[in-house]
């Protein structure tokens, strides 16, 4: 493929970037600890994180105003699954606290060193739906170079709602044909192909959840097809 | 005073951390040269610029829809200038490199260094009328370490609109008593303190054009008051 217009690589950032589960379940599971609480912690962050979807899909995914930010919508989900687990112990301070280990979630070993290679060459932007005060949490801790916050705060559309992408590349100042969606959620690199997007695919093995797929990938699929940041800088050339 | 909640530094970019002259006025005198034209290129510059307030005052300074960046809005007052001094044989495309000497303006030679430092203790973030493209162009040119790019477009907001200063906190999940603007406008401090910002003024001394103010300056009047970047890296102990 012709990589001459290729200007900007734009990242998903939860299962991309960093690992959407570890972190998650290990601060639970310690705040549970501290209460004496019993109760299977995997599992209550995978129901966590099944009412994901449905939530993306029951919003307004595009200009809703005011805008409501990823952080408010996964505290909402909070509540919920905290109650389903008949779980009263927390104080409204640890609820906030275990709400925000999502700012605090670790990149796969591969993202700050593939990363860092590609900014040479590339303008790097997150094109996620988390809040802009979580991309810049989890970016300041791990070090990660962004040139620029995007996705779905600043463009105020939800992924996959076409204009997330859109006005992404207009934010960026370029066609959607000069933007790379670098992801491993092939719904999302496919909602961005819709929009002119170039793709990439970076595969990764996490356990289950609302990210979770069982799609076989070839390297048809994707105009790249790879498992990791520094191999997606080799072929880049970078 | 208590610099103990402060989590952000916002910083203006024209005038206060790239010199927002020198290099345009260049792009245009060569590219005259290059058409054989006999234009005083200061003055061409001048009235350019001049044409930035009235503008900003002009359009809808809030939630325009759709948004008009500022690389359109500079384009356009380009256009007029170009007409008041009969310049007619620039083609489109000289134009529209002309309009990005925008992106190509040089940091004030404490702001690197400085601004380096200032990221180990705190979130930096733009907080400019400039248009994203513009500020990720600069950033990259210039090696500046933001952690995110806020400001007019991300918010859309115009400064000195409120929301310019409110949005931009929002988007960063902090309060605005927990950001510092730090600027060379006054104007532009006292609009981001009345929002409840603290502030930091850096004074800059550079030609005349619509950033210019015949204030003095104490060090009264801001939270600090100082000369350089660097300066106010010691002042906030980074």
């Amino acid at each position: 493929m012709n990589l001459s217009n290729t200007r900007a690589l734009c990242f998903d950032i939860f299962g991309t970037v960093v690992d959407p589960r570890t972190n998650i379940v290990h601060e639970a599971r310690e705040l549970g600890a501290a209460k004496g609480l019993n109760i299977n912690w995997d599992e209550f962050v995978n129901a966590w994180d099944a009412l994901y979807l449905p939530m993306i899909e029951q919003i307004s995914m595009v200009d809703q105003a005011p805008w409501i930010s990823m952080d408010v919508l996964l505290r909402r989900n909070l509540i919920q699954v905290l109650q389903a687990f008949n779980i009263t112990q927390f104080t409204e301070a640890e609820i906030t606290h275990l709400n925000q280990s999502w700012h605090r979630l670790d990149p796969w070993p591969d993202c700050v060193p593939g990363i860092t290679r590609l900014k040479q060459k590339y303008i790097l932007a997150t094109l996620s739906n988390g809040s802009m005060a979580q991309m810049i949490s989890i970016a300041k801790r791990a070090g990660l170079p962004w040139d620029v916050i995007l996705g779905a705060e600043p463009t105020r559309a939800y992924k996959p709602h076409p204009e997330a992408y859109l006005r992404t590349a207009t934010m960026l100042g370029l066609m959607p044909e000069q933007c790379m969606l670098v992801a491993c959620h092939p719904s999302d690199l496919r909602a961005a192909r819709a929009q002119g997007y170039q793709t990439a695919y970076i595969a990764r093995s996490f356990e289950s959840g609302s990210h979770k797929h069982h799609e076989i990938i070839t390297e048809k699929d994707f105009d790249f097809v790879t498992d990791s940041m520094e191999n997606l800088a080799d072929l880049l050339g970078c």
